[in-house]
C-alpha cells in the first residue's frame, strides 16, 4: 500500500466507550445535568477522540506551514508575495499574533517551510521541508503536480508523526501564504461546486472590486484546470497550495494517531474538507474553531457539519482561532479532572423526580 | 452624600484617548486592519475602562456572592435550599466549575455569604457578611426592605474596594443561590415590562411543567409587590436577592474604580440592567461574558445593549461564563503586549492603494 493509502487506512472511528464515559463522569460532577452546555460536548468529544477519559492536554501545538503561491502574481492579494517569508521570520522570533495565542494557551508553535518563495534565513526553529519555492499560477496550469501535492501531504503527516513521539495530544493548524484565501477558494468551490464569487472574500482586506476580480481569478483556475470533485488529491494539486497539502496531512496524521485537531478558518478549513473528502472518518477526530469572518468559511462548515465554539469575526489565519480553542479545550479538561462529584462533595441532588 | 449616591456619582465616562491609542497600537501591529475581529474590540475595551493602553491583567478576580431566597418554598427550583449552603462549602474546597475555571483563567475566586439560610462552617477562604439568612418569600411580600438592600449593594461595593488594595483589574461576577433565576426573572420582568412568562426559564432544570409554575410566581410576585420599575432600588429590594444586590454593588464599584467588569450569565445580568438604571455610564464599564442558556438573558443583554463574547449554550451561573471570558481578556491583552508591529518586524504592508 502507498503511503497515503495507509494513512488513510489507518483512520478509525472515536471511541464510543469513552465518549459515555465522559457523559457519566459530567453528569456526576456538581452541577446542573448539561450546564456547561458545548464546554461538556467538547470534553466528550476529546474523550472520544482520544479514547480516554478524563482527556488531558499536556503537550499541544500548533502547526504552522508556510508556502507561497503562483497565484499571487494575479494580484488577488492586499500584501506582496515577500511578505510570506518576512512572516516566517517573525513566526520564528515569535512576535506573530498566533505566537502570542499559543502561549497564552500553553501550546508550542511549529514553524515549517513547506515553499515559501523568498530565502529563510538559519533558524534553529525552522523545519524546513520544502517541496519547491512557491507553487505556479493555478490561473495558467495546475498549481502543483500530483506528485507534488502527495509529498506536501506526506510531510505534514510526518509533522505530526514526529511530534506524537514529544507527546503531542492536541493538535492546531495554522498557515501563512500570501494569496492563499485564493487558493482556499478555489479548493472549496471545486469540491462543493459553489459559485466561486460566493467562495471567494476579502482575504487580507481587498475592496469590493479587488474581491471581484480575485473571484473571476478562482473562476479562471477552475476553468483552466477541471478538478475532479469526485478526486481530492486532484483538486488539492490543480488549486491548492503546499501548505494546504501539508495541513491536508496534519489533519489525516491526526485522526490516524487520535490525537484531536483543532482546525483553524478558511484555509484550514479547505484543508479540513480534502481531508475529510480523501478519508471520511477523518471528520469525527476535528473540532471547528471558530466562525472566519471570511465569507465562504461557513460554506466549508456546512460542508463538513460541524459547528464552531468561537464566532469573534477572526479572519487572519495562522493558527489564531485554533489557540483560541485551544483554551476552551484546556477549560474542559480542566472541568472534568478538578470538579467535585455530588457525591465527594456531599451536594444533594434534584428534589422530586429527576430534572431532565 | 449618602454612600450610594457616592459611589453612583463615581462612575465616569471611558477613556477615549486611550481606547484611540489602543486602534492605533493594534493597527500597527503585523495582521491585516482589524482582522483579530471581536478580540480587538475586546483590548480596545479594556484600555478604556482602565485608562491603560496596553491595558494588563494581573490580578482577576471573581466574586462568588451567596444567598437564599424565601421563594425557594414556591417549589421554583430543581433543587432543595440546602444547595445554597452546600455549594458554598465546595466553592471553599475549590470543587466548583468556577473554582477550575478560574484556575484556568489564572482568577482568584473570593466567597463571600451575603445571606446563605443554611449554618456555614468556618473556613479561612470565606468572608461573612450576611444581611439576614435569606430573602423574605417574595410571593407573599417584598424579599427585602430597602434598608436591606441597600446594605447588601454596598457589602459587595466593600468587596471590591478591599481587593482594589491587593491590585484588582479585572471583576468576574459569580453568585450561588437556590432560586435565584426567580429573583432574576421577577428583576428583568420589573425593569423591562417583559412578560414574566418569556423571562422565565427552566433554571437549573425545571420541567416544561415546573417552569410555567415558575412564571406564575414571578408574576405574583411582581402583582403583590408592584415595584417601581422607575426606581431600581425598589426593584431590587422587592423581587431581588443579597447575592443580586450584592452584584450590584460589586459593579458599581469597579465602574468607580475604573476596573472592568465581566458579566456572567442571567443573574449576573439582571444585577448589571441594576446597576445600569442606577448609574447609565456604569454600562460602558461592562464586558457581557457569553450568551445563556437560559431563555431571558437574551432580554438583558438587548436591554442593555451588549453583545456577548461567547454563546456556548452555559446555564450554570458561579461565574462560569466570566471565566471562560477572562481567558479571552486575557488573550486579547497579550496579543497587545507581545505581537511585533510591521515596523519592528521589517514586514511589508499592503500593496498599492491601501487595504479599507
Amino acid at each position: 500500500m502507498d503511503p497515503l493509502s495507509r494513512l488513510r487506512s489507518a483512520i478509525g472511528a472515536p471511541d464510543a466507550a469513552a465518549a459515555a464515559a465522559a457523559r457519566r463522569h459530567l453528569d456526576a460532577l456538581t452541577k446542573p445535568p448539561g450546564s456547561l452546555g458545548r464546554l461538556e460536548e467538547l470534553g466528550v468529544l476529546l474523550a472520544a477522540i482520544t479514547g480516554r477519559c478524563p482527556p488531558r492536554i499536556l503537550h499541544p501545538v500548533i502547526f504552522v506551514l508556510a508556502a507561497d503561491h503562483g497565484v499571487a502574481a494575479e494580484g488577488v492579494s492586499a500584501y506582496p508575495q515577500v511578505v510570506t517569508g518576512q512572516m516566517v521570520e517573525s513566526l520564528l522570533r515569535g512576535g506573530a499574533a498566533v505566537n502570542a495565542l499559543a502561549r497564552e494557551a500553553g501550546a508550542r508553535v511549529v514553524v515549517a517551510d513547506l515553499g515559501v518563495a523568498s530565502p529563510l534565513p538559519e533558524h534553529p526553529g525552522l523545519v524546513r521541508r520544502p517541496v519547491a519555492r512557491g507553487t505556479a499560477n493555478m490561473a495558467h496550469g495546475p498549481a502543483m503536480s500530483r506528485a507534488e501535492a502527495t509529498r506536501a501531504l506526506l510531510t505534514g503527516a510526518e509533522l505530526v508523526d514526529e511530534e506524537v513521539g514529544r507527546g503531542l495530544d492536541l493538535i492546531g493548524t495554522g498557515e501563512m501564504g500570501i494569496a492563499n484565501t485564493t487558493a482556499a477558494a478555489a479548493v472549496v468551490a471545486a469540491l462543493t461546486g459553489v459559485d466561486p464569487d460566493r467562495v471567494t472574500g476579502p482575504g487580507t482586506g481587498l475592496d469590493a472590486e479587488g474581491r471581484r476580480r480575485k473571484a473571476a481569478v478562482v473562476a479562471r483556475a477552475l476553468a483552466v484546470n477541471a478538478p475532479d470533485p469526485a478526486d481530492p488529491l486532484d483538486v488539492l494539486a490543480k488549486v491548492g497550495g503546499f501548505e494546504i497539502a501539508g495541513l491536508v496531512g496534519v489533519i489525516l496524521a491526526g485522526a490516524a494517531r487520535r490525537v484531536p485537531v483543532v482546525v483553524d478558518g478558511f484555509i484550514a478549513g479547505a484543508a479540513a474538507l480534502l481531508a475529510v473528502r480523501l478519508a471520511p472518518p477523518a471528520r469525527e477526530h476535528l473540532i471547528a474553531s471558530h466562525r472566519s469572518g471570511e465569507p465562504g468559511h461557513g460554506l466549508v462548515l456546512d460542508a463538513l457539519g460541524l459547528t464552531p465554539y468561537l464566532d469573534l469575526g477572526l479572519r487572519l489565519g495562522e493558527g489564531t482561532g485554533a489557540a483560541l480553542a485551544m483554551l476552551l479545550a484546556r477549560a474542559a479538561t480542566r472541568v472534568m479532572a478538578e470538579m467535585a462529584t455530588f457525591k465527594s462533595a456531599g451536594v444533594s441532588g434534584p428534589v422530586g423526580p429527576p430534572a431532565p
